[in-house]
């Protein structure tokens, strides 16, 4: 490891993002508030200028091999094409800088990496647990950010001194590091993130338009992230397919259940109780 | 009809309001801020305390007869106790006063007063559009009203004056009147406000414990309503039970397609197309 990485206040010195859509670029506007060296990647240069504009970056770069500069690398790309850069930045990354991640699905990353990398390669799967309904560079808000969890899922090949440099450097995102087994994590994440964004989809397809003329504000609120990008999400479920399957089966179980209190007029039996 | 209910301004000089809950609360709290003299009826002398203390009302009265001093009676009491309050208030209401309630079904609440009530008494039902997941007085707010839809449901044997004048009162409110077929409503409402709170609170349930402790903000947002009253629910579902199980069993459906698609490992086919 770069003798850096251990010391909070010094790490990381140059950061590059790879990706600066809603999350890579909401981290760059952070990183850069809080006094790093920002470089940023992406291959539409209309994000590059919007993230310098904003000061989001110091310079960027259409081109990957820009990472050579940096002690830290934030792969923020779309979820199918992260491994593969991370992958492939490892060709220019200086021996002892630290890669991490934004994907929502951690385990077959951890394991494409793991794959094609040598163990000398300090890579920290990684998921900031923050976001909104918006998309892009011009979306980005260092505030999605706040108090919010960043979840790091090390594995017995990670360095400690890689995973104390990263809970560092959340901390200085002004985000909360939890720790968590990639598959724990993909587990509990299909149940808190993309079971929500399923259940708001199906919501938002099943009531009528004249009905959500008068919405109520549960219905706004809970038709909301329907909004999010679809793409991002059909690569989420492809990856995280059976830990979703599962989450979704408890869900549609409960409903199941509550509908057949309904039908039999004895919603007591199971509304309330426990209630929420 | 009392002269005074066509005219917007004086209209109501007293408005009694029959239980200081959330609804009801903010309502008062709205009223008294527009001038109008306020009278809360509830049988809790804790509730009319609280509503004096917050300047909710100017009287407060553990018992019915007090709305014989109201040109305008708004029933606010639990769901299933609004069509016998409604009938046993017009034992006390001046000729030409106008009832209104704020139940969340309105079809079967009309029919019950309609049955025990002679054609001259001038019930309009209501349903404010309006609330959050906290419960009573103490959770009253006028600002839950602003801009919200005050859902009018009046048949033919309701007085134009009268609609005319629980017009001109929700716009003093803040509010947005709007008209409806009382079976409308029923059918719209178990769309956008009954179909959601059985989807939030399965949503908690089909949820680990574990999970929830680092949900994302859709997670908190989507859980929200789950955590209101149960006994208000269990009361709106079988009230509204058919109009439910019709909006449940479409929001089903929608949900088996998208597990379906998952299940298929083509996720492209079900998300996404007009995505939300």
């Amino acid at each position: 490891m770069d003798g850096s990485a251990g010391a909070p206040g010094s790490f990381p010195r140059t950061a590059a993002v790879v990706g600066l859509g809603l999350i890579g670029g909401s981290l760059a506007l952070r990183l850069r508030a809080a006094g790093v060296r920002v470089l940023g990647v992406d291959l539409d240069p209309g994000a590059l200028d919007l993230a310098a504009q904003r000061g989001a970056i110091d310079a960027g770069s259409v081109s990957l091999d820009r990472v050579a500069e940096a002690d830290l690398v934030i792969v923020a790309t779309p979820l199918d094409q992260v491994a593969a850069t991370v992958i492939a930045a490892v060709r220019w990354t200086h021996r002892g800088a630290v890669l991490t991640d934004v994907g929502s699905v951690k385990a077959p990353i951890i394991a494409a990496v793991h794959a094609a990398l040598p163990e000398s390669v300090q890579f920290v799967g990684g998921h900031p647990m923050a976001g909104n309904e918006g998309q892009g560079m011009a979306a980005a808000d260092a505030a999605l950010l706040d108090g919010r969890p960043f979840i790091l899922t090390p594995t017995a090949r990670t360095a400690p001194e890689a995973v104390a440099a990263m809970q560092a450097v959340i901390a200085r995102l002004g985000m909360r590091p939890v720790l968590l087994d990639p598959v724990a994590h993909d587990e509990l994440v299909a149940q808190v993130s993309h079971l929500p964004y399923l259940v708001s989809l199906a919501l938002h397809r099943a009531v009528a338009a004249d009905a959500r003329a008068i919405g109520g504000p549960a219905h706004a609120e809970m038709t909301r992230i329907a909004r999010s990008p679809a793409k991002m999400w059909t690569a989420i479920c492809r990856a995280n397919r059976d830990a979703i399957l599962r989450a979704l089966a408890r869900y549609q179980a409960e409903l199941a259940r509550l509908r057949q209190g309904i039908e039999a007029g004895t919603p007591d039996d199971v509304i309330g109780g426990e209630g929420a």
